[in-house]
């Protein structure tokens, strides 16, 4: 966790929780019992006791478990006879007598195989109004947890003179959860934990695809919006007592948390200060809650403010730019004191020194930034350019045009610079943005954010920009698939790996950059060995650097192989051989041809021609860059058009495999990806296409309304480059 | 499900089952007793045995238990000087003696809760020679299984002579596993399940997740071809126990599935017959397995041939179009018999009219399906088209160019038609194609799929394109994100929407089309009439037709509008009323805004202007197709730039939104994703590009290797309409 979530601080102090299993979480759909979840339920007890917490649990499911065996022993004991007469229901006193034995001895039947002392506590409504009964209460429950021993209450049901169902609220509690609340105060709890068969309190019915997780409950915001009861938008009446509940304690002084008791581990991760839930507690009006819904809010606002952007003209928007470059150097002692702080911060921390670098503003940073802000703002308007034109019919023109993608979220480590160029790429091509840097620099990114938002002007809204500053923020946002368009990481291979495994949203990234240089027969040995030594030595742990070097049999035959190796080896490269190279040329064996060194290493092979190379940069290559050195060029021709990579280089090192070498202007990554963007990505990988169709009036009417014609208006047309 | 799975067809006969629960189930990683998987097993027990299955279990973990409660038991017993002694390790006869009790007190005090009785038999080794204890056994549990008692088995450890642990394996069993095996085959059961800690067995460590889970075990394929023991592939000395029983119990006679035992209900669907786990079956070696890892090779395969289509020159990509045509032709009867026998199974399922239109191939269908598919191979190579080109230094030119995009996974409903489109829109753009119909038109797309493919060249393979038959695969195709690139769904909004939630692959598509048009104050009335009439009644089924009317408030206010809804009503149109017009005109109002009618409905609004319009198609719209009627060139620019949707049209009706009405030939569908390709999609959104970088050996040596020009090569000129 990059810090404490403030709404989950609470767990700090906990040492007693009372937790409240209800009926629909101890049985199943059939009335019988869960002894899944009851199970995993006393292990889960058993590790929290076992790590000092003091638990008491308060059970529901016995009056259903009584009837249950009640309707299986009387069938046992029924004649055929009596199977004919109609059968009356069950008792519900009775059930609770029957139930109750049975689910305490379960219970002490599963804790004696986890060495846990369980007792049982049946207590009634009536009886909570004596001040001396709850002062003796305090103290058994008291020396039952000194003793380690686990209190497990419920209901006196079997003897309680209410009558069932207990329509009354007017009672001390009414129900297990309100006796669990109840208890909590009582018991000086710490921790009121309510299990529940849904993930917690949401604004909609939980079935509902659409409705959202409340992650905290603010009883200003939320007791408007939500409505309970039968008629209860979130649909299961049993809601309404455990927010009912969880109000009453919460104001009470004692935080609670409505969580599910499906799944095997809640109570241990709430312990942990894991975002599950719903929180109740009486400062949440307090906490500023960027994150809840926020992740989601932010995103919808900047989509909101890109709209407006994208009605201003190219003059207003390039205004824009220019402010934030004059607002960025306007605050450069601001901005460079608190990078300083960052840094300071880091080495304090003991934060390595290659991090440290990329942290640290150099001199003049702010003023490059502000200088490659300006140039970008002159550039050629991205938006609204036609790509496609075409007469459909008479007077009917279709175009295909350019428009921004929509929101983008960037996640980046370390340099805060680049919160600098990805916003200014926004802001060019009219798109809403949300950041999420490292908390090493957050100082850095946090006034860098408000400069940047606070130049834009009121008609866009600062919002179009928006800043997550929580780790804990980003696994809300990759679900939000529905109003962000974009995930660009920034950073480390693992990065990029982790987002795109966890989110539906099309990620522009490559993972791996497993680059082949293939050294044909026809090679010109010289080119040959300045192409191998630029790839694998110019930047060794660039994605374009080579990883595996590909030789042609022949040149191992007549020597060639020999120089390229001994060239390597002087550069300081250590090599692996592939099954052949490793034997003939008497080096160490590689354990897998898909591997990227990013240092001073590589893997070299020996193949037969280049349709095994071809064959091996398929099998083992990560296809995104790959070049032949070859002066045949039918050859070369060959593996330009087959080999099935990102960039594909004849007689060209790997490392021009850049989107500045490319003359893109502005990086924003390199895609391995075959759908959106491929290869090095410019502004051009934040943009998609809208088509526009202009009219007169035409109607399809079946196909009868027009006659069609179909002509292209545009046409692409080779420039010589004379011109 | 389409077909019984032939591998999980033996789970029609299966009545006795055994089922063995190992140690890695029953015990946490901490040694303690995993209580909520224990009590899950019981209940999947009780509700098998309920169904009427005859259950045997076969239990591990008693001397793990033992070890537990004996180390508790001398804590709790020990003096503060005994601590401080060194603890000896307990007697593994001990402990197991300690752990049975407790385990099968345990068994009790759950099946009880559950109203089910077990019993515990406990055997060794050495009397199983006895042929006579064989026979009494068998008798003892078929008494046993009669009274719907569950017999819990375990070896005798505690009073065992062999020595643990059992290296020895010269017994006629030696652990759990073959005791399983063993009692499998004594008591003649049907199916033996044996509960792991991992999904099944995997052709590499489980903890990798290049390992693939082996759905059905073939002694001929996979023996040699996974590694056990110590130095195992697998990783879990606990696999090759398993395999062995596995292999054992299934060549003589009974099917074995290995699944995990941390589900809370494998037990269960390997009784559906779902496809979980790994089968060993005597006559696996005998089936088709189509399925199975089957996907990924078919994915795999398509790719590969797809390479070598794209090796080929346009006339023999042209060839094999023609080919596939004169194929059809020349099969026209076959394939005619073959529709008309679903369409006569359809009629007999009682299928309804339109779904049984679909299916049926009209005469004349297959000629037309060849002769477009002549004119395909006739249109302009799509391969290999330069997008771009720049000179990025002096002899350094850089091309875009259009490729295939890989692998197409395309699942269509009823119309076997589709299959041949389909299929020549992938050979036309060399793409590798996997298909999945309907079942009802099975046997027209097996005939359909058998002569395309036939006529494929062995240089390319016929493996291009895939017929998936079972609806059971798509779940692993969806997975396939590595080697399938992109999913077209062409079918109900419904299942683009279920593909869209189930998988992480790019999906070309939409799932809703809530157009709207908008009538500015401006509009030519007459004209507004006319779109309106088109837009919604034109085709109402289809996702371009008009679901929204919004009206300018002055439309209402000089009666305008009035002639609108006139003509409307006229057309028997229903319609229901946004807030304001609802009150307005008098009519019900809509529950929601977001609504696509698919019929002669539509919603009806009336907004303030042309901005209230367009925040209105931003709340409520799907992105798709949206219209303004206006003669205000002003207004109606503001409206092309600002609506965000897929297409956005001025004085045209909706309806224009569609691929061949757009003139991209062939339509591959309507994409409301911004990512790829938006609106209406032809045979470009099947491609995607490569750079390819054409040198004379030039190196970046720090970006001094050359001089950079970043000269584009190509230019987009308007070609004006007299040409």
């Amino acid at each position: 966790m990059d810090s404490v979530d403030p709404t989950r601080a609470f767990v700090k102090d906990v040492k007693r929780i009372v937790v409240k299993v209800g009926t629909a979480v101890v049985t199943r759909g059939d009335g019988r019992l869960a002894l899944g979840r009851l199970g995993a339920l006393c292990e889960q007890l058993k590790d929290i006791n076992s790590q000092g917490y003091e638990v008491i649990l308060v059970t529901s499911g016995a009056v259903g478990l009584g009837r249950q065996r009640l309707r299986y022993r009387r069938l046992a004991n029924s004649s055929f006879a009596d199977l004919q007469n109609p059968q009356n229901d069950f008792d519900g006193k009775a059930c609770a007598a029957v139930g109750q034995s049975s689910l305490m001895a379960l219970y002490d039947a599963m804790f004696s195989q986890l060495d846990v002392t369980s007792s049982q506590l049946l207590v009634t409504d009536s009886v909570f109004r004596d001040e001396a009964f709850r002062k003796q209460l305090s103290e058994t429950v008291k020396a039952l947890l000194k003793l380690r021993v686990i209190p497990i209450f419920n209901e006196n049901d079997a003897v309680s003179t209410r009558k069932a169902p207990y329509e009354d609220s007017s009672g001390i509690f009414w129900d297990n959860d309100s006796l669990a609340g109840l208890l909590a105060l009582e018991l000086k709890a710490d921790l009121l934990v309510l299990l529940s068969d849904v993930e917690g309190l949401y604004n909609g019915p939980p079935s509902d695809p659409k409705s959202k997780l409340i992650r905290t409950y603010v009883k200003e915001k939320h007791h408007g919006e939500i409505t309970f009861g039968d008629k209860s938008r979130v649909g299961r009446g049993g809601m309404t007592a455990k927010v009912n509940a969880a109000v009453c304690a919460a104001y009470g002084g004692i935080p609670v948390v409505i969580t599910s008791g499906y799944a095997n581990d809640n109570i241990i991760k709430v312990l942990q200060g894991e975002r599950i839930g719903t929180v109740f507690h009486q400062d949440a009006h307090l906490w500023t809650l960027v994150k809840e819904e926020g992740a989601r809010d932010m995103a919808v606002s900047a989509r909101e403010c890109s709209r407006k952007l994208r009605a201003l003209n190219s003059q207003d928007r390039k205004k824009i730019l220019l402010d934030v470059a004059d607002a960025l150097e306007a605050n450069e002692s601001e901005i460079m004191a608190e990078n300083e702080a960052d840094v300071a911060a880091a080495r304090e921390a003991g934060y390595e020194k290659a991090l440290i670098s990329r942290l640290a503003l150099k001199p003049g940073k702010i003023s490059a930034l502000a200088k490659s802000m300006r140039q970008l703002a002159d550039m050629e308007e991205p938006i609204g350019r036609v790509l496609q034109k075409t007469e459909i019919a008479d007077g009917l023109v279709l175009e295909k045009v350019t428009c921004p993608l929509g929101v983008l979220l960037v996640v980046f480590e370390s340099r805060p610079d680049a919160l600098v160029q990805i916003a200014s790429l926004a802001i060019q091509s009219r798109n809403g943005l949300l950041l999420k840097g490292g908390k090493e620099a957050k100082r850095s990114n946090a006034i860098l954010h408000k400069v940047i938002t606070t130049a834009i002007p009121d008609t866009v809204g600062g919002e179009l920009i928006g800043l997550v500053t929580s780790r804990d923020d980003i696994p809300d946002l990759l679900k939000l698939d529905d109003v962000i368009d974009l995930v660009i990481p920034r950073g480390s291979n693992k990065l990029v790996s982790q987002i795109k495994e966890s989110t539906k949203i099309a990620v522009l990234g490559h993972a791996d950059g497993i680059c082949h240089v293939y050294v044909d027969k026809s090679a010109n040995l010289d080119m040959a060995k300045l192409i191998v030594h630029d790839a694998k030595s110019d930047y060794p742990a660039a994605c374009n650097a080579m990883e595996t070097l590909l030789v042609h049999q022949a040149l191992f035959n007549n020597g060639q192989l020999n120089e390229i190796i001994t060239q390597l080896r002087d550069l300081g490269v250590t090599l692996y051989g592939g099954p052949k190279a490793a034997v003939l040329l008497n080096i160490s064996e590689t354990s897998t041809m898909h591997h990227e060194y990013s240092s001073l290493a590589c893997t070299v092979e020996i193949v037969d021609d280049v349709y095994a190379a071809v064959d091996h940069i398929h099998q083992y290559g990560s296809a995104h860059t790959d070049c032949i050195v070859a002066e045949d060029h039918e050859v070369a021709e060959f593996f330009l058009s087959q080999v099935d990579s990102a960039a594909v280089f004849h007689n060209a090192s790997t490392r021009f495999c850049d989107g500045a070498r490319f003359g893109l202007g502005a990086e924003v990554g390199i895609s391995t990806s075959r759908i959106h963007a491929r290869g090095p990505v410019g502004v051009e990988g934040l943009l998609t296409t809208r088509w526009t169709l202009r009219g007169k009036g035409q109607i399809v009417d079946g196909d009868n309304g027009v006659e069609y014609t179909h002509k292209n208006l545009l046409k692409l047309s080779q420039i010589s480059l004379a011109e």
